[in-house]
């Protein structure tokens, strides 16, 4: 029997079980990919059972792949910037988007020990699609942010491979976006459950600009009692139900999240909204552990910038700072439910040595935030 | 009939309704103060009703001042760092603070356009207490921290003078702390209620290592519809029956915490504690607002740097990284506590033109929490 | 017999030497004001002589204000950025300027422990010409730098007043910038020379874009032995017919440099170009000593950033990265003219106490580059 | 015959050439390895010649290793800091080294689009030496650093294997480096000539703390025309007589350098020194252009810090600020000449397609350092 498909069970997003985050509604997907262009991909190792053996297995692990402008971030790219709340982690290339404002490749989620490969496995893609790099055109720094899914997967064995990368890539697509223990999320686990990959996005009301946030992460972070669903302390309240089946006791984790924007930002004012998704990751109940690294990459859609241009001046779209506070919240609360969204969709998974990172009771935390609502028992 | 005394009532901190934020236990006055070494005192400046007459009042301001180590920071200097999680503010003297490593005077908090007279206030009292400076000591650049009180405020009219601030400094003691609508606070506002000034500390039990953590803030940030209790989110639940007196638009708030701690850490430790405690504001329902400064100010007692010292080399205490965890949970939980205590602390205040901050309903909260809260219903 | 006029020598620029940094041209008045709209005043304290009596005097100090926009920075804002190479000293409002990428008040320049004086009195100014400011209007945080010129003026007695910033702000003027021992570099010492305010600018060929870099600063950092110009080791040869003469022990300096341009940066483009100044101040000598804080504020004219705006998108006239390259090198020559412009125009002051800054001697300067460099030799 | 030993000429250091930059004397080996503890290794992967065939070569490239504590920092991690003055790069891992204050792995310099590869190869050597990583001990992100080699090395093809990386970091050695074109230096070009690994040090008198500062770079940025060695304009000079030759017309660089300290330096204090060696390239010529990442990686061999540790406290020692000045001046020395260094051992190199990076003429360069020099031209 595998351990993956016994552990199944029937998920669903955390708006399935009533459970609404903040004040402004989701864009058609509540995924990343509302901001239009954007593309996500995933590509899922996972192999083997049993007891570790470093090299053989059991892998638990992937990738996952934000193509933030289309199939073309190369000659279109976008405005980017960042920022690090805790950087016991990586993100490779971060240093050059922080310091251009621009994103010019893909950017890859993996565990912690194959940012080397995917880095390579990217400049690999990047060279064969764009021959002029490394003669007429610059060379490239690939983006690839890393969590530690050392627990479940066999991380020294190094599962990912150049392939992996590719598919990832290449399969990446507009619309819905698969969560939970896939892509780079596939060995992840969020405050004692098994998360991985999440998403929402919001779109502002046109009285507020109508622009669109979407955030992706790949949730790897915190301790069961801190778990906060929309404020209530749902860990808290299942950790005696849990605390029996834990062998975990370093709890290493790491956030990386994606933030898209239809708004049109320049690099200060989205490094100031990647600011608030740090927020956002604190209200689930992440207290940014020593070793977790928590980092945050933006782009903007709303600008690109051509790689070859006329003359020395451009015109660039720049929104208002007096408009900016309704993106600020609408990037927290896409950011709490995407963390949740990762817990909801996330199944139970086996790693190796009999690790288990349990699934997110569902039914257990729709049963919880109602009973601490009022208007959930009103209903 | 005073304005001010007929709008009190009587305000007891977040503990007394049941509230406690975390899993940690406070100190013995759960303040700052709790902090061995840290004096806290203020200064209030309140006079004058009806129209604001720019020049004239009303005032609704003052200055609270910190104290970092008993009476003689000057002499004994403490670790120092901070983080600026919203810039949109100033913390005169930060600069310093964060390339040092140190803090070397007291540290002051005030509202916005009176951050120059405080400097200069400090700067003439240690100049007074230290007859040194500038000639064989080296010239000092006070620690000075503003939120806007115009809403209340005649801000425009410079109502805080040198004695203000050698009040506040000369006045500073050990033990409980005066919160609410005192000092620095008198003026601020937080999520449309009445804010000010709050402090909460915990105590880490011995197996943990047994440090405490104090925080002070001047809380002045965030809408009604934000303010979130223990995750609860009392301020929606509260939105409809405030909404017809308010008349603010604009919200531009701020917010200042000071952080204390014996915890030996040094100064990148330090500056990664102040990070959790941007996340305690989070989680109280600031989205860190375009234009509302949270700035961060954190020291250590636990080294202190002699101003004169033999030799080149000396030894300092230092947390190992694997114990700071803790620390960064109890950091979170004070910030959130001590906003509260803020709250709960400070009466309704009439400033200029009518406009009112009303006290935050204690009675409402303490039923809301605990409508959502079932350990409340069974009780 | 005034100390200060006995000791005037006829002083003239650097390029009057023959000393010409690097391979731009400068713009007309080789001055930030080159940089249309900006204006320049100082306000210069010298009052009596002798021993320090703190309190009483010498009085060696003052004010420079630079205005970045005409007029009227507080309707029109600027993008403003900034860069702390060393921050063991203070610029009161660049949190915000760094936040935001605005600057909306003038940059007031003094001695350290007057910055909240000048810090309060620009407040007041702003307030009287801006009456809805802390009403209608938010709170300002006014830009103000500093250097310790503690050795030669009695800094503890904190001469400088209200009416010295309004006179600085009030009188000043496009055109020529005084330059040397005046406004807030009456006092300040560079290199064991007497330093003080100096400025330079360098304006791009129409090839390169044609754009202006002005730079002025208040120069106050470094030992005798380091100093060079253009490369020469002018100090270091000069040293032994000064070390007679010194009595500083401590050489706690600072300088602050404020960087103007024409060029369209957005505040990220802009910072990188302010970090361009920190080489600029290295090449001079600087090894930015612990206690010296060099700390660089830049600001951009070419796109003014309406207080009160329509709609919440505009259209911002931006720089393409692959132009920014000679402007860095303006930077660097700007801000390196500058500093040896300032020595150059400063002369020998006697502070208190006897101590005396010594005017960098001009024809020595004159002969020594001349021997170290065969095209002034064949001349 | 080939092309790499038919233009070898005798190459020798700076100081041989009689340039002795600043008033420190240098170490045993005038490299980073007077460091105790300090080793560095190449690998040079030099083949092929003729056009380019991406993929095919011709390769002028390689790997520097720079292990920090003999041949175990991963059990006896080491203080670390960093800088970025330009993050036009990459230094995979940096972000974890500033924010812990540690470095746990070796640091690898390498081409820019075979970071990933190396970081790959660097888990996998400390994978194997370590088989807990991963599992009892956390996973690991390595420290590597890039430089652009495109113009003269087929970087496209991603010529560095994992064995290279074996090579470097196995070869590493105490005592005299091998500087110039070699290992990760191997197609570096500095302002025109041939760059790559140069290395220096600084061993402070007695009286100053006794200290050694170890600078290595990988020095691969610039232009002729703002080369100068020790002040003197040697490019400038030297450019009549090479332009002809020069066929490139994007000058992308970048410049990675790694200080080593016996200094006793908290983070904090190691992070300033780092800024200090930004102040040492920018002497050389460097303006930081655009496509050049100027990035610092420091560390302190004074304190190791235990994996493994008892109780929550320990003591490490730190050197007091009053004294650091001297640590300064000494990295900016030692960074100028190193980069020097690396100019003047670095053999003429032919690369692709014709692409020739020409030795700096050192009978040149003495000669123009001579004429510029009076104790020269006396002696």
């Amino acid at each position: 029997m595998n351990s993956r498909v016994s552990q199944r069970t029937r998920r669903v997003r955390a708006r399935k079980l009533g459970i609404e985050i903040g004040r402004f509604a989701p864009g058609r997907y509540n995924a990343i990919t509302d901001v239009t262009g954007v593309r996500v991909g995933h590509s899922t190792v996972f192999h083997g059972e049993g007891p570790l053996v470093p090299g053989k297995g059991p892998a638990r692990t992937g990738v996952t792949a934000i193509l933030p402008n289309g199939n073309n971030i190369f000659e279109n790219r976008v405005i980017g910037s960042g920022f690090i709340l805790n950087g016991a982690g990586e993100v490779s290339g971060l240093t050059q988007v922080l310091e251009w404002g621009l994103i010019e490749t893909p950017i890859v989620l993996t565990n912690t020990m194959s940012v080397g490969t995917c880095s390579e496995a990217v400049v690999k893609y990047m060279v064969d699609r764009y021959p002029g790099i490394g003669d007429e055109h610059d060379v490239v720094i690939p983006v690839v942010g890393e969590c530690d899914d050392s627990w479940l997967n066999d991380a020294a064995g190094r599962h990912v491979r150049h392939e992996h990368v590719l598919e990832a890539i290449e399969s990446a697509r507009n619309g819905p976006v698969q969560e939970g223990a896939v892509g780079g999320g596939t060995g992840m686990i969020t405050c004692d459950f098994k998360g991985g990959i999440g998403t929402a996005s919001r779109k502002l009301p046109p009285e507020e600009g109508g622009c669109v946030v979407g955030v992706l992460v790949m949730s790897n972070f915190g301790n069961m009692r801190d778990l906060r669903v929309d404020g209530v302390p749902v860990g808290r309240m299942l950790e005696p139900e849990f605390s029996k089946d834990s062998k975990r006791v370093n709890n290493y984790g790491s956030i990386i999240a994606v933030l898209a924007t239809t708004a049109p930002l320049l690099p200060h004012q989205l490094q100031r909204l990647c600011k608030r998704v740090a927020l956002g990751i604190g209200r689930v109940g992440s207290h940014a552990a020593h070793g977790s690294g928590e980092i945050i990459v933006g782009f903007s859609t709303a600008n690109t910038v051509p790689r070859r241009a006329k003359g020395m001046v451009y015109r660039i779209k720049a929104l208002l700072d007096s408009s900016v506070n309704p993106l600020y919240e609408a990037a927290i609360e896409a950011t709490e439910e995407a963390i949740i969204n990762a817990l909801c969709m996330a199944e139970t998974t086996v790693g190796h040595s009999g690790h288990v990172a349990p699934a997110l009771p569902l039914d257990r935390v729709r049963e919880l935030v109602r009973a601490y609502r009022p208007q959930f028992r009103s209903a």
